[in-house]
């Protein structure tokens, strides 16, 4: 089997097994999303902010994709909110069969908010679809405004953009306008955030998002 | 051909045309850094203030790993310094073949530093051995003290961690005792350096740590 042949049989069991993930999802009524970004951009931040807003309002449940370490999943139980850590162990990315792996136990009719935190990483994750429904990119003002251009594949299929640590401007070069345009130039159709998990700052709108979408979802099933 | 079977025949691939750049290397004389971290960590910022402090003593040469863009190569021209840009149009990592079809027009004998900026990903390049002699991982205090112990494999190869954005400490949560010790928990051989590409601050004893390298190596080789 040549590589190519065996990229596309990864990707297309991939996508089988994203769907039927997909399907349940859709079964259980809850709202799925796919975090992603760089090693640091603040993922784990974000949806700490996003928990604590939110967990009055729904049911969440937090699964974490990382390398090694059970740290982020440890944050986010901190909170009291349940949170499950799969340890890639060297992968890149998380595939949709390490996500029903993770989810076997879990009685998914119980969930409103499902989130799931993607592997560090700017490049391998966008090839693989989990079965979420809203794909988000967090970027941040740390990182250079040129990134969505230079990173695009990761821009094209996201929902929406996340730029975090907007409380940094004052101290980093960094064109906000610059960053938002490559954005958009890569996604049209990018819907995009401004925030600071430090501060609190744009987390409202962000959450408001979140919830417009879940009942969005909910009563499209009805 | 199973996934695992492809996956050892890709790095033994690599790991042939590796031994064959470094033996090129070593022939040429020069010195070959293979710099590697996060996307935004400030790669290509270390290799302009390096290549700011060391081009009147040290011939050098930049060869510019990115998914997509020539920008980066660009930015290291604008020095008047060399480089040569290399996309990867998607692919994850720098692997020795690609470093050796940049080089493929180069006459080596003329260059002492070659320093090649793999792509920004924190985890994929940690497996491809370019034919380097010192490996650099760069991180950024904007990124999280937890990185080396969530990203132990780009730790574990290293030679070098420069750890740069100091002068965002006051503004960041970011514990760098906590960042050192974890990276060297991964490999206590570990040289560490603590700059700012921002303000300029220590950047003569990284450079200096790169001016005594190529010494050594050079006086090696007679």
């Amino acid at each position: 089997m040549s590589e190519i042949k065996l990229k596309k049989d990864v990707r297309s069991r991939n996508q089988q097994q994203a769907d039927t993930n997909r399907r349940l999802f859709r079964k259980s009524g809850l709202l799925a999303l796919n975090i992603l970004g760089s090693p640091g951009s603040g993922k784990t931040s974000l949806i700490e902010q996003t928990a604590r807003r939110l967990s009055s309002k729904l049911r969440i449940l937090v699964v974490e994709g990382d390398v090694e370490t059970e740290r982020d999943a440890d944050r986010i139980r901190a909170l009291g909110i349940d949170a499950i850590q799969f340890q890639t162990h060297g992968s890149c990315h998380l595939d949709a069969m390490m996500v029903a792996q993770s989810l076997q136990e879990v009685k998914l009719d119980k969930v409103e908010l499902l989130i799931i935190e993607n592997v560090g990483n700017l490049i391998c994750p966008a090839g693989f679809d989990l079965g979420e429904d809203l794909r988000i990119v967090v970027g941040s003002t740390a990182e250079g405004a040129d990134k969505p251009i230079k990173y695009p594949e990761m821009y094209l299929h996201a929902d929406a953009c996340v730029l975090n640590k907007i409380d940094l401007l004052p101290y980093v070069d960094f064109n906000i306008e610059e960053f938002e345009a490559g954005a958009r130039q890569t996604n049209e159709k990018l819907r995009l955030f401004r925030i600071s998990c430090t501060t609190g700052s744009g987390i409202d709108p962000w959450c408001e998002y979140l919830q417009n979408s879940y009942t969005k979802q909910h009563n499209n099933m009805r």
